[in-house]
């Protein structure tokens, strides 16, 4: 994968958490996916996050009918959002572009079944700030120290340093350390480059910051949360496209640091 | 002046090109001035900008009607904006508080009169990052270039360095290099950390960003921009508290940077 000046925006929208996706996956419909896989790429996303849910013993293909499905409506890239190896394996099959493995974790069971199907595939992997237990860093020191155990554990299992994608791992503000962890997660970033020597790929999964939370203001602090990620350095952040405000303050930065010229119309189209 | 571990707002509410402020001026009637100095100190400035226009022959007082003005509605400190020297010179005579002079420039003229003023009575002092013949410059290469001569001229006039408030100078987006600007604003302020070998107190004038439009969508990108700049490190914004989005969004800031709690209802009340 290539870097670019700018925030790349994921698409979030084709999960099983979004009853039109539930709907569609149950009735083995590809119209309403393909859809939205549509939409998004129309909105400037420049992947597709495929999250079919958990696999079922009597539906094992969801994932592949998924990326069947979003494949009729777009070619942009996928990310293969599963913790289930044999659902990761259906993706990679299914795939005719680019994928990306989203993704795994020091988790023993992760590293030993998700982590040999990037290496296999030379496929970049989406690689979680977690502790080996699966819980979230309470600080951005331990953050940093698992990103160094996750480049070593990746590199000595024979994955291309440049193909693992650092996701800090966001919290809710909700939790009681909410608003430290957002402080956490903007430093490890902004921190990462220096502790790999180089720049390095991150992704963020924005809707974490206000998971669960239907407050009228939450679209609007996410936009701007998301405004210091990419000020942060950010490369990749995971949102849903039907968040205007996200959007639109992810195409202003686009704007600024990929030196483009700035059109009021386009932002009152978004933002009013 | 002591460092926050958050951005600071100072008000730029109190300016002639307020249709009220003029008015107020103009009747010399404190009151509504009053009002506006309070109302910005209850949204959570941390001091009060007076800009009062440039003087004229028959009313010289009007830097002092201005500062006893705001200070019937609040103590906050001031920044006392002009480019005056007897307009600087009035407002320090009249401020019972703290006060910083907004600003000089490389302009020899100011050199020569403002920044003595700031010497002399021990006062912080805004510098902007201006060319000696008052251009905004191209790129964070020269503004870089200028903060070191700014900070040489500034020590060499017997400032202490630490009261030396560097403006990069924000140019509006509807410039032809108006993204580029924004850009190099903050590449500046991330950069001069290092170049001054410290932290060091960095003010942006935010309106600058969107002067003279109207456009519904712009007190959102202004906010945006603003989370970016927190982001970057600003030390202090210089905005107007009527702009609720850019309050909320520098309140957002200042719960993440501060580690404090956060709370939905409070963001509910600027947002929505």
């Amino acid at each position: 994968m290539e870097f670019h000046t700018y925030m790349q925006l994921i698409a979030d929208d084709i999960n099983i958490l979004n009853p039109v996706v539930a709907r569609a996956v149950k009735a083995r419909e590809a119209g309403p996916i393909a859809e939205i896989a549509g939409r998004c790429a129309a909105l400037g996303a420049a992947a597709i996050d495929v999250n079919p849910g958990p696999g079922s013993r009597d539906r094992r293909d969801t994932m592949s009918f998924c990326l069947q499905a979003v494949q009729a409506g777009t070619d942009l890239p996928v990310y293969l959002d599963s913790s289930e190896p044999d659902m990761l394996w259906q993706g990679i099959e299914q795939c005719a572009g680019q994928a990306v493995i989203n993704g795994f974790s020091l988790e023993p069971a992760k590293v030993e079944t998700i982590l040999p199907l990037a290496v296999r595939h030379r496929l970049p992997v989406v690689g979680f700030l977690l502790r080996p237990n699966g819980h979230v860093p309470a600080s951005a020191e331990e953050r940093l120290q698992i990103a160094s155990d996750l480049l070593d554990v990746s590199t000595r299992a024979g994955l291309d340093p440049a193909d693992l994608i650092i996701d800090p791992v966001l919290a809710p503000l909700s939790w009681n350390d909410g608003t430290a962890q957002a402080a956490s997660v903007l430093e490890t970033i902004r921190m990462l480059p220096e502790l790999c020597g180089t720049r390095v790929r991150t992704l963020v999964g924005l809707s974490n910051l206000t998971s669960g939370v239907k407050h009228p203001a939450a679209p609007m602090l996410e936009a701007m949360y998301l405004a210091r990620l990419a000020e942060a350095g950010l490369s990749h952040a995971l949102i849903n496209m039907r968040r205007s405000q996200a959007v639109a303050c992810a195409r202003f930065c686009s704007v600024i640091d990929g030196n483009q010229p700035f059109s009021w119309a386009e932002f009152e189209r978004y933002l009013t």
